[in-house]
């Protein structure tokens, strides 16, 4: 009997552990799927789904196969039970059952309306995964992807443009949904769709900033793919990764907004909280991001001369690498900061420092991982997306404020866009034109950030609505406007096939003429860019990595026995044979191993002068959206005795 | 009010994604110590602590501060409740606590001895993570790993006597073990410390399976480092890949052995039953494995020929090449089979066929991912292991039966090794000499595989029993005998610095006088390797990669069109150009991708010649742990006309 008893619970177990893999194997044959559709349709060049559409569409099927063709053997788990002994929920629940106890695990609080809806389908139930998963597995991959790959030198040629739409541009479009969906919900409560108190104005904010999170990722494969123009990708791919972090900020502060008396009145000691929350919560996670960093710059910076032998260990370093740059999200997670801000700047800050410390070894192996892991999460999160319009069990679907959403979503990516482009076109040189403009708000499209925020919380009906909305904005804008990409490229005239190198120089070399006379006059007005640049140029680079000019040269004389001990051999030799092409080619390194079809064309014979050029060029272009600015850079390794900035 | 209560949950929820970025914090800390530490070690060529036993180290260091640092504020969690209305555990169950429902997951049964013990702390519940993420998610790269880096030449060269200690080993170290501890059971019953009926000889033998599964990562990170012999790694290496495979069927048979009456007593039926189900899921499982891998080698074929562009999306390659194989995996577990079993096989396999179709690139990723995934699934597995022994909450340390564990274990590995060593020997032309005998002894360690078992069931006393056993015994096997593995290979006269195809070189020209005698009399013995042999280079490569004749040359005239069809152009132009060199070339392609010091000298001008002597000693080496047998390669690509095996 004892025997019988226990071969039954191994039974149990065995069938809880293949439960387990059922769901696993679920998504690894949606991603399979995908995989060999995509391939094919690459193979037919046809570009109207991109992996994540197709991602999506099949997690859909399966979502449809799941909820329709699995029965439901779970007749208990509808009803509510009552427990009098208790207090509050404790994280472990055991209970006594017909004399054998079962141990339970807090999962969450549910809300009164929401228990009918859980008369569940037990398939459907384990199909929905924790939303902790997104943000602590699959997203920071992605987010740091993005940091790590991003072209830097077109980058900051746009960054005052990238920076304003990114800040300027979500927070109005945060105010104009909220504005707008306002309006819908007073609408609402009118027609009596809506109880009157159940829906407020920070809630509408709130949806607001979940959805002006863009995730123009089909987008941006088909640029890449056809080498659209390199400023329209750098402005839309630069926007992207900024709004997210800016959006997720923003939502975590407008979650954390809580005026002391009445919820709709404005209260501005409890606003003026909020925005340094934002403040705060930002600028501590880009600091939080940069240290680790910072950290692995040197480290790797020590194994490389201190300790020679780390070139040949790429495992250790690689995961280092990995390991160090998922730390920083988890801390700042853990600190109560947000951890995708602070993964994007690590990642950024990785490919600026620590890239250029590791071995050649590494550094393949290293931008092979991530852009794996980022493919493999992006598909996961897209599978997933399909698959919960079925299987998540409380959706509200209200047409009237699906209709305003997507009214909404439009009016404020069109009140970012068009206003923000005019006022920078004001002060740039090179113009964004009237076909980049709408391109960008054509591109506007939501995704798995907007999707991660809106899933973290489906307690109450508001947020129920609001994440049933998110999806189906996500489901239209991948499909529809993603599909319509290649369309909308040839009706807008956009050119495509370009050479992103050749472009920079063309461009640089029309601007030259104008810049030169401006140069004195407005040279101030980007003084902080300077100061940051001279600063990482002379100090950081030479501390952090083997390239810039030695420190003995940059730091002041009384500073040289410390200078010498962090200074690396190799940064010496490397200096002094080459001046400031080790710098030129560090700068340009990482964009050159993203972009293997473009070739730079540094003629052999003619070194010093051509270098020399380009690095004008690089600072000539460090626009911050309001011109264009010479950068007296100084040729600190040739001249180290008159180096002084001031 | 209401906007309080939302912001009080808010924060609520806020407080638990923090708890889950903390848990993963504290691993990646401790693995970025670990990594650390061994670069240190590395550098200083110190070879006492492997990285396992370094990341079991700061484990057990972590546990012990959690354990006693942090306090314990969940004091509901050692109470348990009755609920007289339900019958059985639902998987979801909703309480109604002070007017607020709370939805609770089923996490396990609990016996009522383990109450007590949960009085825990929550932070040592949530470090806890449930066994299903072990066998779904932690084990399945690490043995895949194993067998895609497989040395195959030297693992078929030696595959009789690593099947023998495989299976017959494992079956002999299992009794062994079963019968040595239920002799001190018996004893323990008898002094009093367990009761008449708790311990059966069936929880004896299971006890006996999962010791069964040996782990000398250890001992073989050393072995490589230093080039020892090579046959020596080998026997090791695919003793303990396989021996893992056998263990785990075989405690899976045990788990499901069923006598009808008295479980002390010896069923017939039963126990066949048990032979029947080992048999049959290893069969399954081996056949889940190789058919996904086949699989995969079509479609990676397909790619390759049909549609040419494949090998300009080395990501799609990849993740297909991936997902697949963890498919094998998660497939067998879904269906009732060993996904470890399928996992292996279907390395070795892809290994073999699939490995030979991927673009250079996607060889160099695939290896490179696999290589990194295992690094760091094994390194979270001895954390883990580390921290289990503070963080589990019932433990039950029995001094007798820790002895008697500790005896039975070295017991049995010595009744494993000297005797089939012994019966191989009479076989074997190249002996296994006694002082290989004594260091596979010496490296029987034991460590993953184990732990993942006795993890698996921890519910009953016996169980626990068996899994604080288990824990002591793979801290102190990998601790001592990983740390003695050096002044074990010096006092044991074992030679190292071995280039592995010099060494084979060598053993092939002695044995080849002998061997010519006994080709004739002994060559039907190795029969089925033989046609297996033959099959595989005539039809299976052919079919499934590039290498191999045409299969319009092995296939007989009638199927020409079909074979037309079948074959890569590739392969006709390689085949006419290099006859043989292909296939040879591409058999050793992974062992010299795995060896990046080993260097194969072939002459350049005397390319045919040499080439063809490598070949004939590649078959002259397969062995069947019976002797060697010259296996007459027909040189199908060059004679055509003659090729019929039968």
């Amino acid at each position: 009997m004892e025997e019988l008893k226990k071969y039954v619970s191994v039974k149990d177990e065995d069938h809880f552990y293949h439960q387990g893999a059922v769901e696993l194997l679920i998504f690894n044959f949606l991603l399979i799927l995908t995989i060999l559709t995509i391939w094919l349709f690459k193979n037919h060049r046809f570009r109207f789904l991109h992996e994540t559409g197709g991602a999506m569409l099949y997690g859909l099927l399966m979502g449809l196969i799941i909820r329709y063709v699995t029965k439901s053997p779970d007749v208990e788990s509808g009803t509510v039970y009552e427990c009098e002994k208790l207090k509050s929920g404790p994280s472990t629940l055991l209970i006594n059952i017909t004399n054998q106890v079962y141990e339970y695990q807090y999962k969450r609080e549910i809300s009164h309306h929401n228990v009918n809806g859980h008369q569940g389908n037990a398939m459907l139930q384990k199909m929905t995964f924790d939303p902790s998963i997104f943000f602590n597995i699959l997203l920071p991959p992605i987010i740091f992807h993005a940091g790590y790959s991003l072209k830097k030198r077109h980058f900051f040629r746009n960054l005052g443009s990238i920076l304003t739409y990114a800040f300027l541009g979500t927070a109005i479009s945060c105010i104009v949904i909220g504005l707008i969906m306002y309006g819908f919900v007073k609408a609402m409560v009118h027609l009596g769709q809506l109880k009157q108190r159940e829906f407020h104005f920070t809630d509408c904010l709130f949806f607001g900033s979940l959805m002006s999170a863009t995730d123009p990722v089909t987008v941006l494969a088909i640029f890449h793919e056809l080498n659209v123009d390199t400023d329209l990708y750098t402005l839309l791919f630069g926007e992207s990764v900024l709004n997210d972090a800016v959006a997720i900020v923003l939502t975590h502060s407008i979650s954390i907004y809580s005026p002391k008396e009445n919820p709709n009145a404005f209260d501005a000691s409890a606003f003026f909280q909020s925005v340094g929350n934002f403040l705060g919560i930002f600028a501590g996670s880009f600091a939080m991001g940069s240290s680790y960093a910072v950290v692995t710059a040197l480290i790797s910076f020590m194994h490389l001369t201190k300790f020679t032998k780390l070139c040949e260990f790429p495992m250790l370093e690689t995961g280092l690498f990995f390991l160090l740059s998922w730390s920083a999200f988890l801390s700042a997670e853990a600190a109560g900061l947000t951890g995708i801000v602070a993964v994007l700047f690590c990642g950024v800050t990785q490919a600026h420092y620590t890239y250029n410390n590791l071995s050649p070894d590494s550094k393949m192996r290293t931008k092979q991982l991530f852009e794996f892991m980022n493919f493999l999460a992006e598909n996961v999160i897209f599978c997933y997306m399909g698959l919960a319009l079925f299987t998540f069990q409380n959706h509200i679907f209200n047409p009237l404020f699906i209709f305003g959403a997507l009214v909404a979503v439009f009016v404020a990516r069109a009140s970012n866009i068009y206003p923000l482009s005019f006022l920078l076109n004001l002060g740039r040189k090179q113009k964004i034109p009237r076909n980049f403009q709408h391109m960008m708000m054509f591109s506007g499209l939501r995704g798995a950030i907007a999707f991660a925020l809106a899933i973290r919380d489906t307690d109450s009906q508001p947020k129920q609505m609001m994440f049933s909305t998110a999806l189906l904005i996500v489901f239209f804008t991948v499909w529809v406007f993603g599909g319509g990409t290649t369309p909308m490229l040839s009706w807008l005239q956009i050119r495509v096939g370009i050479d992103p190198d050749e472009d920079l120089k063309a461009k640089a070399a029309s601007q030259s003429a104008s810049n030169l006379e401006k140069n004195t006059t407005k040279a101030e007005t980007a003084w902080l860019f300077r100061i940051w640049y001279g600063f990482d140029h002379r100090y950081l680079k030479p501390l952090l990595t083997h390239a810039g000019p030695p420190l003995t040269s940059t730091l002041p004389g009384w500073c040289n026995p410390v200078a010498r001990l962090l200074t690396s051999p190799s940064a010496y030799g490397d200096q002094l044979k080459d001046g400031d092409t080790d710098y030129i080619i560090t700068n340009d390194e990482l964009t050159e191993n993203y972009e293997p079809s473009a070739h730079i064309p540094v003629p052999a014979q003619d070194n010093t002068g051509s270098i020399q050029a380009t690095g004008k060029e690089d600072i000539q272009a460090g626009d911050l959206g309001l011109g264009g600015y010479k950068l007296q850079l100084q040729h600190t390794a040739c001249q180290p005795q008159k180096n002084s900035l001031a």
